[in-house]
């Protein structure tokens, strides 16, 4: 059966969060965990969701980039889309008049990453699998054909790619049941570990792009009694040399480096690895462009050896991501040492699938697509500015 | 007198030079050449016009981001935001929601540009000076007042930056009379030189982004015999250690290379130079965040001794970035070997004062402003898609 996409609708949904200061940190004091919220239909009616995540104001920004974007997807089949999903990344992601806006960061990659995450949803769906799943029944020869290897060939051609993902088959039944009984790793950054003592709660720091080099340096190295496991953004997120640098100086203390929620695209990604800048990968689902880039960014980590551990949290970046890590662990990587997933406990209740973690593990979801479904009703009552909940906030 | 600034208006205006394919390259093959257009006005009836550079579909996306901005401007007085140029540019570009949508790259970067080109035209309007003599008269210790080091720190401190400005007092009077009378060296990349040979036509290649890295270095080298100054743009804008590796090979075979015309802030900046990455920095008046980050990176530039050779043509880039190399020369580099500024022969006549090329040089503009003032007629005629323009076009 084919699935042509005959509608496509996006909206700026906003939580008020700023009010309790929920999920504040040193550079985002007042955020509104909001999302642009995609959907898309086929003529057979199944529909495909997808967002990406940002912080309130803003939002209306998105929401217009995602616009722009629609004509490349309204009209297309789904089979076609698929059937050459390298080549359909590359039209959303460098229309030639749009991608100067960019290319493949901020605003407009923020909006590629949420209608692309609407088409895997409607993928999967399509094949009643939930997206993780779908990953993993795979072949690997069409797991690559959704990569663009473009500016990254330096670092993983698609046939090293092909090379890893092949080597792991073996035994992948074996950790996919694994997964299904105890699931994958999780931890908290909100106020308390899940399932972890005090003392493991003292070994994680994030320092929010707050410093520059040296400061970074000498602070974390002063925090070095209490063995924190990493330092997560020590500086900004574009700079990968300064990364590198605290790497080196904070390494002989054994304290690593984390970063990735705002690392823009699979070539810095490439660049942090290849210059030993990080030692723990932080992919985000709605940062990068959706699975595509993600499935890319895993395998170059795979490649370096250094252990990808999920940014979650947000709004519905917990329901995305279990996905890509659940397909990290069977597909790839084969490993759990030094790898958890970020889980924050908050706002899951606007889902149709939340995602469920049982004793500090997220259990593989199992409905079909991609988890990020919201309530239609929550949607409508938190719409900016025409919602309820906004309304209310603005009289 | 004090300036309060009581009124904002953007404005999305297209050229629609796809039609005649101007502008097009490798991977732009169609640009409508454009602009987000700002104006502001103070209470004593100055303005100040600013804009930021687009091609085409997605212009609107800048303009809603500019109208985001808007609230941060609006009540303002000018004397309080030059007063605190650092605080007001870390403001705008540092807002706790707003900020998760770049940071400081992409659509929100380049409404930021936008939004202060427009203030710096209306304080050099205020003091009745073109915006290169306002830099050129400024004490160096206003200059690094304008400038957010964070994230530099590593490369240049703002002593360093003062020392450096300090340095080059010596002379001042005479490179700027030298300007004056002579202007600021110019080539175009638009079919011929100005001025040059064919010979020297030849020594100018363009990649536009479209190779990897191993491809940039196979194919430039057998262009060796062509004896290019440099290639522009060989791989990714985002690749560093890409630029740094290709540099390498090339310098070698004398060739040099260029970039920046899509490297989004300072701290990527930075990073080509630590690493050796750029023989020539290619400024832009648009991409990177106005005066104050070109500041930022043209003295960066002169400590790792790397010529600046900005970026110019598209719509009104021409106008504005000649008054930064001249504050470069005058103030900063003292030099003018193997540095150039680009010059494209295009659209200039919506300008009320448009950029002066005489015998191949950049004359000094003598206009109080920063020259990015456009024709009202221009703007109504090609506001999209209301304009009589597109409205021809559309129909």
């Amino acid at each position: 059966m084919l699935h042509r996409i005959v509608d496509f609708s996006v909206r700026d949904v906003r939580f008020p969060t700023s009010a309790e200061q929920h999920g504040s940190d040193a550079m985002h004091t007042d955020p509104d965990y909001s999302a642009a919220y995609v959907v898309i239909t086929t003529d057979s009616k199944v529909q495909g969701f997808g967002l990406t995540f940002t912080l309130g104001k803003g939002t209306d920004i998105v929401v217009c980039a995602v616009k722009a974007l629609s004509g490349l997807v309204i009209g297309k089949f789904l089979q076609d889309i698929v059937g050459d999903f390298r080549g359909f990344y590359r039209l959303l992601s460098s229309d030639s008049q749009m991608r100067w806006l960019g290319p493949e960061k901020g605003v407009i990659h923020l909006a590629t990453a949420a209608v692309l995450n609407a088409v895997w949803d409607l993928w999967a769906r399509t094949e009643g699998k939930p997206l993780w799943k779908l990953l993993v029944d795979m072949d690997p020869k069409q797991i690559v054909s959704c990569i663009d290897f473009r500016y990254i060939t330096d670092a993983l051609t698609e046939e090293e790619a092909l090379d890893i993902l092949m080597k792991a088959q073996e035994d992948k039944q074996h950790r996919e049941e694994q997964m299904l009984k105890k699931g994958y790793p999780a931890y908290t950054t909100s106020c308390a570990w899940l399932g972890y003592t005090d003392e493991q709660l003292k070994q994680m720091i994030d320092a929010n792009q707050r410093w520059d080099v040296s400061e970074a340096i000498s602070w974390v190295s002063e925090l070095s009694e209490f063995r924190p496991l990493w330092i997560e953004e020590p500086t900004s997120p574009d700079d990968i040399l300064g990364h590198a640098a605290i790497s080196k100086a904070l390494g002989t203390l054994g304290i690593g480096v984390a970063s990735g929620e705002q690392c823009q695209n699979r070539v810095m990604f490439k660049q942090f690895l290849q210059a030993a800048a990080l030692q723990f990968v932080q992919i985000d689902s709605c940062r990068l462009g959706s699975v595509n880039e993600n499935l890319a960014v895993i395998l170059m980590a795979h490649k370096f050896r250094v252990p990808v551990c999920p940014h979650a949290g947000g709004v519905g970046l917990c329901e995305l991501v279990q996905h890509l890590i659940l397909f990290d662990y069977i597909s790839v990587s084969a490993d759990l040492h030094n790898r958890m997933c970020e889980y924050v406990d908050h706002l899951h209740e606007h889902f149709t699938c939340p995602a469920i973690i049982e004793k500090a593990h997220y259990m593989p979801p199992k409905n079909p697509g991609y988890s990020c479904e919201m309530l239609e009703s929550s949607v409508v009552k938190h719409q900016y500015p025409d919602g309820e909940v906004w309304r209310k906030k603005i009289a």
